[in-house]
């Protein structure tokens, strides 16, 4: 599939960052990156991993001007032994990857290649994965368009490439609860439009209300439904979930949402554990009413990131709602230290999610 | 204002290309391009006009990955004599400009240095303004965020680029209605969103629709809104006018809808002409009972590389709606023959629409 992967190794190697003084989150990369382009009729080709270095376009690339831009994200733990290499369930990122190409009319990438792209750059820059608890190695692929010339029209050439960053523990001091504002004003995605789609344009347009969320000393943004603002769609740049009276819900995907992966393993998790979680639609109205009856039980994000995310509170209109006296709530501190545990290999993997290099 | 333009001019000269022979748009570019440099603590500075030349940034630069990424469109125009060359309307799109900047949490540009930035490149290249009937000068200006790193806020660091492109007149063999496919599914942009900014995510989001009215055999796609598909949003990369009956509308500007220049214009011209537009919601069902009573007079799409763009049919669910049985209305015509007349100094510019480089 799209032939060998040639490795032109780097002559140099770069320092490394240590992770334990507040590494800054996608600062610091590895001394490798894997690239590969598209062009029609040829389809993608020429596989490489190379020194990493900058990538140079034509003023009128069309990713400057028409935004066909998308990526993932993933993490590689070390197993605590340090003799094994493990990505989180890399064959997800792959299916939403294409999913994203679809929706922005680029073209997808076969997904068994795409891991194998990722398995032989980790192993390659090996040495960038950090090894204190709570750290891990954070992966980005990603694909632009990149024909030079400035026509409103799918490119017919593209870039994939796959860059990495040492990354520190989320929590320097422990899990700890976030104040979240929910949005009524901004809207991150509609219906048809790309919201489901890890597209770059979908973050350019909700870095204005995440800066407003500041205000109210917020962390970040709960968006709600583009259609009438009543809805919950997701967390800054998590999927959401809520603990109602011992149900646990999460929003239905509905096109504007994205399919989180840590979502879903939450959901399964949840599972195995005989407490399903229902998938449907929530109301900022129901989230009020179960906070003034006292069945607001807990709340939390799930993303690559963080992993789990507590909510403390919820900023809506003029009301704040405490969630759990801003504490973590049990079910949340189960779930991340479960996950976490699977993730780097301190808890046994019964769903085959950790994927070796 | 970000001190004095430097210019470094080119040591070779490229060959012009023959504008008389179908120009594809915006793929040849001239020999100079604008640049200027934005970095937190500094603001914008080292403005310059330099040969045309690759973009080098990061792999993480914060375009590729968060799509800070916005543009603007607008040509120059020689008057007949040739003596002379006129800008159409800049400062609306400076003022656009910074309403996108503003959106996407990007840094605003003086609105009088920009005019001049495009005024001081167009001089320096205006050899390449084609003369021929119906041509111009596209002029691209964008702004990307280029600061390296993966945290999701607003970069520190951004690129102000001005590119230039000779085009063609967009209708070879005079103007011709095209047929428009409505779209009820796909959504551009949502009340909230930044669908009223020229930012590269929203065209990324448009391309699927615009590929899938092609099977429908119609040209561009006419949007509707995103929370009911009920109303008229724009067409493709253009606002959209209708006679409905004697009456001239257009949808009004809600947020979603792009505020375009030529919209702009001819609101003002039709008023000086005594023939007021009506901005307010449209939707389609009044545009089907138009259709079926007879009173679906004439329409028409407006923007910078068509200037008017009669609609001959509109693909709606299993209908088919001819205009003016499929011809260029009268007034769509009038209005075609008197924006182009004035762009190009055949026509007295009431307005002082045209600013002279």
């Amino acid at each position: 599939m799209y032939g060998t992967i040639r490795v032109e190794l780097s002559s140099e190697r770069k320092a490394k960052p240590s992770v334990d003084t507040g590494l800054a989150f996608g600062k610091y990369f590895t001394d490798h990156m894997f690239m590969m382009n598209y062009s029609e009729g040829s389809g993608w080709h020429d596989p490489r991993i190379v020194p990493y270095a900058p990538i140079t376009l034509d003023p009128s690339a069309m990713v400057f001007h028409y935004g066909q831009a998308i990526f993932e994200g993933l993490k590689a733990y070390r197993s605590p032994d340090k003799s094994s290499v493990y990505l989180f369930r890399p064959d997800k990122n792959a299916a939403r990857l294409n999913q994203s190409c679809e929706r922005l009319s680029m073209p997808s990438i076969d997904e068994a290649f795409f891991v194998e792209a990722l398995q032989s750059l980790v192993r390659i820059d090996a040495d960038w994965i950090p090894e204190s608890e709570g750290t891990s190695l954070y992966i980005r692929p990603f694909i632009i368009s990149t024909e030079a010339g400035l026509g409103v029209r799918p490119s017919s050439e593209y870039l994939f490439a796959v860059i990495m960053s040492p990354v520190g523990s989320y929590y320097e001091e422990g899990i700890h609860p976030v104040a979240i504002h929910v949005e009524t004003h901004y809207t991150r995605a509609a219906v048809g439009g790309m919201g489901y789609a890890k597209a770059a344009g979908n973050y350019a347009g909700s870095l204005k209300a995440q800066m407003l969320a500041k205000e109210y000393n917020c962390s970040q943004v709960l968006w709600l439904d583009a259609a009438e603002k009543k809805y919950l769609e997701e967390v800054g740049s998590m999927n959401v979930f809520f603990k109602l009276g011992g149900e646990i819900v999460t929003p239905k995907l509905n096109g504007s949402i994205l399919d989180g992966v840590t979502r879903n393993s939450v959901m399964q998790l949840l599972a195995s554990w005989g407490m399903p979680v229902t998938e449907r639609r929530i109301s900022m109205d129901e989230i009020a009413a179960a906070f003034a009856n006292g069945t607001l039980e807990e709340a939390f994000g799930t993303g690559t990131a963080a992993v789990i995310s507590p909510i403390g509170s919820l900023h809506w209109n003029d009301q704040t709602m405490s969630i759990n006296v801003g504490q973590t709530g049990p079910l949340t501190e189960r779930l991340y230290n479960t996950l976490t545990g699977i993730q780097n290999g301190k808890i046994e993997d019964p769903f085959g999610w950790n994927v070796r290099c």
